[in-house]
């Protein structure tokens, strides 16, 4: 019988690092997380009037649900997070620009001594049952509906070597990815560098473009459901994602050319490992048939997925079908609801 | 009546550069042409025995077919290439790794001490009938078929500022941009820096993935039509594209963080022309439904798209109809073939 | 009367991160500290023998001395502290390469499917008398001294937003610039971003060339005099330095770029208002007159410094003089000692 | 009897290409040439209220005097270049922002939608007596003397592969490097890639910080004495300097790591070389004694350079005492003069 928790933070529980913090629940292998999240202004921003700059309080953004503890996930191992449901929690959500943050415009590091772009919040509405959001411009009456495609942008484990990030930072133990590849329907694999792993969730949109140009998606509080699992004795270097039809590794690095070559260096060994392949051969086939999508390119480190359909591969089999039994776990919980 | 030209180089008419060649042949605008183009290697690489850095000269490598001269471009105005067919001319096609060359090696740039990676060369069956090409892995019996997906690695005119470029390199004037988008079905528009345009094309992929991971596509020679015309008085600062869906610009530069911001920056700036956009209006819309897909990783200038559909842009029309007149050009030419 | 607190640490206090450590001792603003740093390998590389990757245990690597609290340094506060003396501990330092670690072989990031460098470990002599150190070509009979030119690689405070970074990091909050210019003389300033700032220090070189191109300097166990004092009330958002002649800034980051543009952006605001200059005609002085030694192209960000000779600054005073005054206590603790 | 050439160019005789150009002058290996060089704004900026962005026109931009055919000289061999003297032609100089140009604005290709820095202009005093020059604040009285150091930010030789490049592009041909490294008493190596070398010499800067931070330098036209050699069978696969003290190597590309990495890549192989050393021994003697001065940071592609003290290498000779050579005709002709 799969174990389903239920956690709905309060704010003051909320948590801005990844690693450096207890554990808020601890739960078995399998268990359902039934979870919610604020958005990433901590829900401080709730109309156009609202600038980030004014109502967040640095370092308070951004903030995650958990970290929540994994029994018997040991450093070595890799915890799945298979993400069964993401839906917004409000009918409307924002997004911003926000001074020197975004990829055209100076930032702190790529240093300019232009003036900042004006800081601007659009509000959208959200319709869950629709499934759409609608865009409404902020200097003219242009208005558009696209469609919801709710994702996460932060989710990972605690660091490795004793560290504590920030949770805006995408590196190896995941956090903030911000890849539209991480909706529902994915199996997420992190690497365990702590005992428990401590995975922690947060950053909902109810969609994102490719690299996240202007630095915000269009971020909602979300609730949230995922399956957790261990993998014992293999290491995920770097986060990966299957799909039914997909296996993806994730690169976060500057320059962006780095995040490429990570994701794809770690795509070309696992299915060089699946498939029974040499290496050059694995790297053969990726060149035709590899995809890769960019996350996000304003965060800390920039994230590109490397993707490849399964059916390129030959039958094989990632984590001795971890994503297919955490598919039936997720479609018996949806339908016995 | 839609003149059409046809024009199948021989060996020693290929051109190496974009700039500092004669036209090869002049056409007036609405031309449509018949062009055949070599693969990269110059077509020396014919199995897997066959490695570049022996049977290929340098610099005679990735050669282009033309220049050819539109009557009436002159430099400020924009010439609008659209690709109405691009068929193998082989029943194979071949890749390569690449001393030195391609994303997962150190290159001439990148440059490491280690040693470069095994050059092999992997033959691809070619069966244009079904669609589809055919992988044999070098190193075990591993096989798999792909879609063929046809799309001319380099295509673009004569540079600006009395520069001639070889043509491996992408920039602002087109080259080697390496796009899977330039398929049949696009028309690409390229701003015209020099009297007549003096556009060419060449390196055909039967299919290529996500940033040409290896350095090479599935290289193979092309009977390519395209129809050539001119938009009077526009300049195109960087490459675009426009399909029935979408809007598309391109960017080319290193890292590959700039390619990024060249092409978003350009996007944003022509949806806020189209749809009566203030500019961060624009910025807002393309962070949520703007796409990024990744052209090369490994040419001397690296490029990505930003692309975006048309229907999130409120009817908007891009170069008054352009595209659609020479849609309807192509339907009239294959059907009437 | 200035206090003299000494602190040689026992292998087992030696720390591996900034932030996240309870402090190892409590000191006074003005406090001169007499302090022993371990090499980056723990002082377990002693010959060309032990292979750093089969000696070293990852994450125990490149150990600081510290944390140390300062009373009364306070976020918002800047943290002082001048280099007085570095002495090598030993009579012999190491060098090594290490396996995909170094600007000229692929990394963790830049992943490259070539395999790594020989891992290599040179020996030095250390002659501190006479200031020398003597190199010894691993593959052949060649030998030749240097001038030895004792070095911190690593020194800095606890970071900001509960962060906690592995010391091989450098960022704002200092850690592993690797930079030859923190050698005695130097007056180094840390934004202070938790209370008590706690400074730490470590990585000793006895000297490195520009960009520690290898991954290593010549690595050694230090005894190293600082003096540390607070600075109310300002904050600097980067390191500075201040030495006789010279005043600079630290940029770390990727793309290299972006490591020297935080460094000028950095001194050209501070030059303009230290000297009273509109910030354009500050950047057009630096201009012609700034200088950007490059610390390290090899750690998890890359480090320049952006400097300038204080004679072009028409007589400013940094920080209301404070590298003049710990220059004079130094002075005195040397002459007294 | 060495030759001596004068050649002082009209206007409408500058050059604005590597490549793609007759050559002005044919001369014989050993030739001094007598020279004069515009300054990168053609001459046209003369004060405070000449903005570039007005009285200049493009691609009429950063001219230079050339190309000099060198009899002999053939793809493979090395070209040597020895500049005896830089003296400006004029008693004042001139610098200046430009739209979207220099490291800490966005760019043509680091794509912002800020608004432009302010266009300024300075205007420099030039004491060539002194050896000093003035810089004046543009919004203040501030005024201060600096050191006159003339060198030229462009010298280089035709490209490679049928290429012809704007003066303004620094690559493996030369090109606009903006080193100050380039003054008198160095000898300048490039790789020959056409018949005749076509070597061609401009943008002569009364000084420069490092990395050019704002885009240009002190802007002069020069009166610059070279001689001009040849080193047969050798070819310089990116420009080499010597001084009678250093070694340097130039690496221009982008990321400004990877010009880094080229320059020290070529700096390590061509020292192994030299002082037959093993490559890895060679990399870890460079580690500690090797600098890396910063060219620019502003131009299509950023140049740094690898440079090593030859009293580091036991005595070894490059190009069989070609620098030593020329610096004897250069105190010949200077004191014969």
């Amino acid at each position: 019988m799969t174990e389903v928790v239920t956690y709905r933070p309060t704010p003051d529980e909320l948590s801005y690092t990844f690693g450096g913090r207890e554990p808020v629940r601890t739960v078995k292998p399998g268990t359902i997380l039934e979870l919610s999240t604020e958005d990433c202004f901590g829900g401080r921003v709730r109309g156009v009037d609202d600038l980030p700059s004014v109502v967040c309080e640095f370092p308070y953004l951004n903030p995650v649900t958990g970290p929540v503890h994994i029994e018997g996930a040991e450093p070595g191992d890799t915890l799945a997070v298979h993400f069964v449901e993401i839906v917004p929690a409000r009918d409307w959500a924002v997004s911003s620009t926000f001074p020197h943050f975004g990829a055209l415009t100076g930032t702190h590091t790529t240093a300019t001594l232009q003036p900042p772009l004006d800081e601007l919040v659009w509000r959208y509405d959200v319709d869950v049952a629709a499934g759409t959001i609608r865009y409404h411009a902020r200097r003219s009456d242009f208005s558009v509906e696209m469609p919801l495609d709710p994702m996460h942008g932060t989710a990972g484990v605690a660091p490795a070597s004793f560290e504590s990030r920030m949770t805006i930072v995408p590196d190896v133990h995941g956090g903030n990815m911000d890849t539209p590849e991480l909706r529902a329907g994915v199996t997420a694999y992190f690497g365990v560098n702590v005992p428990g792993a401590l995975f922690a969730l947060g950053d909902g949109h109810c969609r994102q473009g490719d690299g996240e140009v202007t630095g915000t998606g269009v971020e909602a509080a979300m609730n949230t459901v995922v399956i957790v699992d261990v993998i014992k004795g293999q290491f995920a270097a770097t986060p990966r994602f299957e799909t039914d039809e997909s296996l993806m590794s994730a690169g976060s690095a500057r320059p962006l050319e780095d995040a490429y070559r990570m994701s794809q260096h770690d795509l070309v060994t696992w299915t060089a490992d699946l498939a029974g392949l040499d290496t050059l051969d694995a790297y053969q086939l990726l060149g035709q048939v590899g995809e890769a999508p960019i996350g996000n390119v304003c965060d800390p480190n920039y994230t590109v997925l490397a993707k490849v359909a399964k059916r390129y591969l030959g039958g094989a089999t990632a984590y001795e079908g971890m994503h297919e039994r955490l598919r039936t776990t997720a479609r018996d919980y949806l339908s016995n609801r």
